[in-house]
C-alpha cells in the first residue's frame, strides 16, 4: 500500500506544528470572521475522494486555500462573540498523544490509565477549584468526576440522573402509580436566565421543565424556587431537579446558590449546578465567594476547555453520589465485562456514548506544564482586561453597560432604543475587525463582548474599544440625517 | 507567565510526533493488556497539581512512567477484542490542525468551513460507499450527513427524531390524547442482539424498545418484525421506530435489511441502519449486497473511527429528512442565531451537545492521503486476515467456527461445554500475549477474535493462533486430569 508511513508523518506532523504556531501566533492579523457566503466550499474541491492517495504537501498547501478563508478565528484577540473556547500548546500536544494511544476507555481494563487518570486528574482540578471533599474521589466516599463532552451532555446526565431516583422514590411512595404517570408528573426548575442547553435537556428526557423568573438583578433566587416548587406539589406534580448557572450566558450573571441550595436539599430536589463558563475562575479564591453553598449541590459542571486552557472537549463534572447515573444507564452486555468490575469506575455508565478518548491527557499536560499560578494569572488577566473595557466604556456616556462586570464579558448598550444597537451590532461586525453577539433580556436588547483569545492585551482592547465607538458614531450619525 | 511558549511547543510538539512514530513502529513489542491492579496510579503522581510550571521533558519522560504500565495497547497486532478503533497518522495530523483552529462549530457562522466541509465530506464518504442519492447533500434534496461523536448518539439522535416524527403524526390522528400517553404507546423494534446502546436509546428516550429474536442465522427478518408491529397495533400501541443492524457486535451478522425496509415503510415506522463497524466495508463494491435495501432506511450509521483510519471519534450518519431533528431540538436563543440560517445546516440542531470540533478535518484528511483504493486495500487485507485465522483453525477438529466469517470477526469456541471456554479465555488473557473478549448467543458462550490493527500481518495471525492453539492445550489437559 502506498499509504503514508512513519517517515512522512514525521515530516507532515513537523511541519503541521510548525503551521500551528505561526497561526496562532499571527492570528491578530487575520480577519476575524470570514466573509464567504454558504456553499463556499464545495466548487473548491472534487466532486468525490481521490482513488490514489495525495501528497501531504498539497494537502497542508489546501488548508490556506480552502480552509482558512471560511475559518472564524476563535483565538484572534478581535473575536468577543459568544464565550471563550480555550486553545493552549500543552493541550494540543497532549490530544497527539492521545491520538497515538487512541484507546476507547469505555470501561477500566479497556485501558486502565485512561480511567484512572481521569480520577486522580478531576480529584486535582477539583481541590484547585476549593470543591468540597464530597465531590472529590480522594475522599473515599461515593463522590468523584467524570470529563463529559459539553455542558449540555452534564445537564441532560444530571437531569437523567435526577429522573431515576425520583421515580424509584415515587414508585416507593405510590406504589399504584404507573411509571409513565410518574414521569408525567416529574417538574424540574431552572431560571428563564439559563443556557438553551437546560431546556433542551428537559426536551431530550423528556420532562417538564419550568422556567422561574430571576430577580431584577438576573439572579435565581431561592424564594422564588421554593414558590414554584410548593404551587406545583399542590397541584399534584413531583418536583425533583433544579438547575442553577453561576454565570449565565446572556450576562454572566450568578444564581444565588446559598439560597437555592437548602431549598432544594429540603424538597428532594437534586440540585446541578452549571458554571459552565465562570468554573474556572473558582480556581482564584478571591471569586470563590460566587459559588458559596456549593456544598448543598448534588452535581457540579464546569468547561475547562472554555477557559482553563484545555482544548475542546473537557466539560469537568463532579457527582456526590454517581450511583444514580450508573443504575440508571446499566446495560452490561458481557463483550463488555471484565473481572475488576466495581473496583474503580466504568465510565461508560456516566455518559450518554459509550467510547471515549484520553482526553484526561490534555488536563495533566495543561495543569503541569502551565501550574495553578500561572492558569490564576490568565483568569485574572482576563477579568482585568475586561474591567479595562468598562472603564474606557464609561468615559463616553452614549454607552451603558447593562450588567455588573464580573468575569470576562462587558454587556453593553448604547443609551436608547433597542433598533439603535441592532444596527450597532451590524455595524461592528460589519466592518470586519473585531466579533460580537448579542443577547435580550426583558425586551432590553445588548451587545456582549466577551474577553475570549489568550493572546489578548490592553493594545487589543484599545482596538476593540477604537472600533466600537467609531461603529457608534457612524450609526448615530446616520440617525441624525 | 512563565507558560509554553511557541518555540517550546515546537520543540514538545516535534517530540511528541516522534513518540508517536516510535510507539506505533513497535507497539507489537508491547504486551497488550497490562499487568496493573485498579488503583496503581494514584500513588505515581502528586496528590494536587503543581503551583510553578513544570518541564516539557519530565511531562514526556511521565508517559513511559505513568502511562504507558496501565494502556492496553488497541493498535496492537496482539489486540483482538470488542472491535477496531481506528488510528492513523493523516488522522493524528488532521487533529493537530483541528486543535490549532479550535472553533466551535455550533452554527455556519460560528465557522463556515467547519459546517462546510463536513456536508462535503458526508457527501464523498457517501458516494464511496454507494449510498442512495437521496442521503447526500449534493442531491439537492432534504438529505444530509452529519459526523456524531459515536454510533450511541447516532442511535439515540434517530429515535429522538422518530420520536419527534411519531408524536406529531399521533397528535393529528388522535387530538384528544396528551402527548405523556402518547409517548407511553410507542414501541421501537430491534433485535436482541442489538448493540447495548440500542437498549440504552430507549432507556435515555424513555420509551418502549422491543426486543424480536433473530433467525437461527442471528439475522433479524422481516416477518418477525412485522409479527410484533401488528400485535402492537391490535394492542393499542404505537409503533415508530426500528433499528436493523449491519455486523452485530457478538458476531458480525447482518439483519434483512431487503426484508424489514418494506415493513418498516409500509408501517409508518422509522427505520434506523446501525452499521457502526461493518459499514466500513462498503468501500469494497464486492460487500455492498450486505446492505441491500439500503434505500429504504430513514437513517444509516457507521464508524469512520471503528475501521476507516479515522481516529474517534468520527461517527458518520446520514438522514434522509433531517427536518424532525432539527425542529425537536430546535432551542434558538439570540446569541446563536445569525443572518444565514437557513442556508446551510446549524449542526447543533443535528446532535445532542451544543459544541463540536472540526472533525471533517481527519476525513478530509484521511481520504486524500489514503485514496479510496488503499482503504479498500485496508479492509480487504484485514477481511483476509481473518479467513486466514478461519482457515488455521479448521485444521484443528477440537473447535468449532460458530459463526460465517465474513468481515474481519472470528468467532469460535471449543467443541465442548460453556465452561471449558469460560477457562480458554481466562487462560489466553491471563498469558498475556493476546487479548480477546467473548459473548454469547442462545446460551452458547463463544470467543471473538477481532482484526483490529493496521499493522496485522500473516505472521501476527500465526502468532495469535499458536497461542489459542496452546492455551487449548493446556485447559484440555488441565481437565483430563
Amino acid at each position: 500500500m502506498e499509504e503514508m508511513e512513519a517517515n512522512q508523518f514525521r515530516e507532515f506532523g513537523k511541519a503541521m506544528i510548525d503551521y500551528t504556531a505561526e497561526y496562532l501566533e499571527n492570528i491578530r492579523d487575520r480577519r476575524v470572521v470570514p466573509t464567504v457566503e454558504p456553499g463556499y466550499l464545495r466548487p473548491l474541491i472534487p466532486d468525490s475522494a481521490p482513488d490514489k492517495p495525495e501528497k501531504w504537501e498539497d494537502v497542508l498547501k489546501d488548508v490556506e486555500r480552502v480552509i482558512m478563508p471560511g475559518v472564524t478565528h476563535w483565538h484572534s484577540p478581535r473575536f468577543h462573540a459568544y464565550f471563550p473556547t480555550a486553545n493552549s500548546y500543552p493541550a494540543i500536544v497532549a490530544d497527539i498523544l492521545s491520538g497515538a494511544i487512541a484507546c476507547i476507555g469505555f470501561s477500566w481494563i479497556a485501558s486502565p490509565a485512561c480511567t484512572e487518570l481521569e480520577v486522580v486528574m478531576l480529584d486535582w482540578l477539583g481541590k484547585a477549584l476549593g470543591l468540597p471533599e464530597e465531590f472529590l474521589a480522594s475522599s473515599g466516599g461515593k463522590g468523584g468526576g467524570v470529563i463529559q463532552g459539553t455542558a449540555s451532555e452534564a445537564t441532560l446526565v444530571a437531569l437523567l440522573g435526577a429522573k431515576a431516583k425520583a421515580i424509584a422514590k415515587a414508585k416507593k411512595d405510590y406504589p399504584q402509580m404507573k411509571e409513565s404517570e410518574i414521569i408525567d408528573k416529574l417538574v424540574g426548575y431552572t431560571s428563564s436566565q439559563s443556557h438553551s442547553s437546560v431546556e433542551r435537556a428537559g426536551l431530550l428526557g423528556g420532562v417538564k421543565l419550568r422556567s422561574i423568573q430571576p430577580d431584577e438583578s438576573n439572579r435565581l433566587r431561592g424564594e422564588a424556587v421554593e414558590k414554584a416548587i410548593k404551587e406545583d406539589r399542590e397541584a399534584g406534580l413531583i418536583p425533583f431537579y433544579c438547575v442553577a448557572t453561576l454565570g449565565t450566558t446572556s450576562s454572566c450573571t450568578f444564581d444565588r446558590l446559598d439560597e437555592i441550595g437548602p431549598v432544594c436539599n429540603g424538597n428532594n430536589v437534586w440540585l446541578h449546578v452549571d458554571a459552565a463558563y465562570a468554573g474556572s475562575a473558582f480556581i482564584c479564591p478571591e471569586f470563590r465567594y460566587l459559588m458559596k453553598g456549593i456544598e448543598r449541590a448534588d452535581s457540579f459542571n464546569f468547561n475547562p476547555h472554555k477557559w482553563l486552557l484545555v482544548n475542546f472537549d473537557c466539560s469537568a463534572m463532579w457527582l456526590k453520589d454517581p450511583s444514580w447515573l450508573v443504575n440508571a444507564f446499566n446495560v452490561d452486555p458481557l463483550y463488555l465485562q471484565h473481572a475488576q468490575q466495581g473496583s474503580a469506575p466504568d465510565y461508560r455508565h456516566w455518559q450518554i456514548p459509550l467510547g471515549r478518548r484520553f482526553r484526561s491527557l490534555k488536563l495533566w499536560f495543561v495543569l503541569r506544564l502551565y501550574g495553578i499560578e500561572t492558569l490564576q494569572a490568565h483568569i485574572r488577566k482576563h477579568i482585568a482586561l475586561a474591567h479595562y473595557f468598562e472603564k474606557l466604556m464609561r468615559t463616553d456616556h452614549r454607552f451603558e453597560i447593562t450588567e455588573e462586570v464580573i468575569m470576562g464579558l462587558v454587556c453593553f448598550r448604547l443609551v436608547g432604543p433597542n433598533e439603535t444597537n441592532e444596527v450597532l451590532l451590524k455595524k461592528i461586525n460589519g466592518r470586519g475587525l473585531i466579533h460580537l453577539v448579542p443577547s435580550k433580556i426583558r425586551d432590553t436588547y445588548f451587545l456582549r463582548l466577551a474577553i475570549c483569545s489568550r493572546y489578548t492585551e490592553e493594545r487589543d482592547i484599545d482596538v476593540s474599544w477604537k472600533e466600537v465607538k467609531e461603529a457608534a458614531d457612524e450609526v448615530l450619525s446616520e440617525i441624525k440625517q
